[in-house]
């Protein structure tokens, strides 16, 4: 079975060898002179080259139906639709790594399509997560392998690995303290906004024509689509924290109510936002509003409890310039754990068990 | 949200946070007093002590409907389907490592369940996963953590981190020459025969009740199911054959032919296989097969293409006797890579990707 160019079969018809010939003509341009691959695919497992102590580990997720639906890429090329998949599935594991300021360096892809899947779109797909490991702060990740398989449902889950970067400095949740600076670096809400034009996009819309709005979207409203759709979060941004003596962080992927909330009771602290940095995050995001026809309010619902960012957040000790790229958010105060919550009303965000 | 030792809430019901509180109760006692956990489950990484200057790493998915029907339990405590998929799903990437003659040092599980699903299903599969662990062979390997998500579909990704045992030698597929010895460890065809018993089982019979025939069964046809639903890898297989200077194996997730084929490409030799051997092994499985009312020629099926067994194949050069645990299967000869294909009819394995 040779596989050209552009494969008009199916994975089904295609079988597993071939469709891995495929995907390794991608992945190992990318692998190549890069260090920390020892045996790359082909074997019953990878082997990396450890260059330090510890190995910091990730694994994440993403299903047709519950983090996307494909109608969202209507109307682009065909190509767009695998490859920010593929972007998004690395960018979210990539992100959490972020998180601990350790550096990225191998990604293992389990990857479970419909038989109705073209080659192609595994070619794409892995495009998607060769274009996630060329971001500043990922370029040492390779591709180490994965697993192929068949299921009803698309569905990929990514592990990530790392290494500490900084002297073996971890970004950790619990180190947070009173008096402390409370800080962020990267988009607050844009997802959430992008998320809305994407599915508004898709109602039935009686006297227009059913266009896909968002492809002539410009400014934030095309920004917003883009972070839902192929997220870039600050992957430089953790080990710049720690860099900066940051005393806890950790990425904002289901809301920042509920992952302050979490940063708060590991840390045992009380987190108070500054109303007028809320206010200023929400601002950005108000074009959105006027065109999805909703007050603005909606703009803090967006910045409180939207998912998927994919931002750092940090507590620096308060003697220390807040590093570049970061903006203030709010203080870490001694207190009953948990989120100040005057003017934040009934926000949860975002649960990965429960049905909304 | 507090849960109780029987919880009867859903995941749904109970939410994100409650069900990791659960799940943590089964693995942190697992986790306790084992070295390679620098930083478990719950901050956004997990961290591991790298013992070594290699990591050899694989992954698995596990799906519902793909790999198991939830029916093949029926009649069963409730406990045992949750429990056995986690087995399964860990026993198959525990084979990998063991392939590679690596030793378990690490899991991560991501794990997706419909929202209908018990938080005590959860605890259940953790404690399946958990068992996995505890065979010899697998004992240092913790639960590192992972990732929960909502799906209509129940789907299991095991991700499982190794170190090279044996002064570093890896077990790979490439180094099989002429004039060696091929041999498994590990039972060939129990997990084919397994599931047929267990589909058939399934069939509405009109002369009798829906009885689950194979809660009866005893002696082979009871581990031939028990192989097909909670696999026991022979987890030390790999590090003995290096240690007996094996120069190369692989583990059978595929079946024996179609395995073979990537064993002989990867060393570009021929595999011939003894006729006794192969008939020695279907012989053990004809109880099974008049059980099922069928010819003994299926267990020459069952040997020949049936998935996951999880046994060790390796080669051995022809001077080495053969370690314990180990039984011959036929031998490795010059000339165009391949599996000699006497006798064998149309014999061809399992593909992931193809629809049979």
């Amino acid at each position: 079975m040779t596989s050209m160019p552009h494969d008009p079969l199916t994975v089904s018809q295609a079988g597993e060898d071939a469709v891995v010939e495929v995907l390794r003509r991608v992945i190992d341009p990318h692998n190549a002179g890069r260090p920390g691959l020892f045996l790359g695919p082909g074997d019953d497992a990878a082997v990396l080259t450890c260059f330090s102590a510890q190995t910091v580990i990730t694994t994440d997720t993403l299903s047709e139906g519950q983090d996307f639906r494909r109608q969202w890429w209507a109307g682009s090329p065909a190509k767009e639709w695998p490859q920010d998949v593929g972007t998004k599935a690395a960018a979210q594991n990539l992100s959490d790594l972020n998180a601990m300021a350790a550096t990225p360096t191998a990604l293992l892809i389990s990857l479970t399509l419909p038989p109705e899947f073209s080659v192609d779109w595994v070619r794409d797909f892995y495009q998607g997560v060769v274009r996630a490991c060329s971001q500043t702060g990922a370029q040492q990740c390779v591709v180490a392998g994965g697993d192929l398989g068949s299921g009803p449902e698309m569905s990929v889950t990514i592990t990530a690995l790392g290494e500490p970067r900084e002297k073996g400095r971890l970004l950790k949740r619990d180190g947070a303290r009173a008096g402390d600076v409370l800080a962020v670096s990267g988009v607050l809400g844009y997802a959430a906004a992008g998320l809305a034009l994407l599915e508004q996009s898709m109602k039935p819309v009686s006297s227009e024509p059913a266009a896909h709005a968002w492809e002539a979207l410009t400014g934030i409203a095309a920004q917003c689509v883009a972070a839902q759709k192929r997220p870039q979060p600050p992957l430089t941004a953790g080990v710049t924290a720690v860099r900066a003596q940051a005393s806890a962080g950790m990425d904002l992927s289901d809301g920042l109510m509920r992952d302050c909330s979490r940063l708060a009771r590991a840390s045992d602290v009380r987190i108070t936002f500054d109303d007028a940095a809320l206010a200023a995050e929400a601002r950005v995001l108000e074009p959105v509003a006027r065109q999805l026809g909703l007050s603005d309010s909606v703009c803090r619902d967006w910045v409180l409890t939207g998912g998927e960012d994919f931002a750092l957040l940090a507590a620096f000790p308060p003697e220390v310039p807040l590093p570049e790229g970061f903006r203030r958010l709010g203080s870490i105060e001694s207190g009953p754990a948990g989120v100040s919550a005057e003017t934040l009303g009934t926000h949860r965000g975002w649960d990965s068990m429960r049905s909304e």
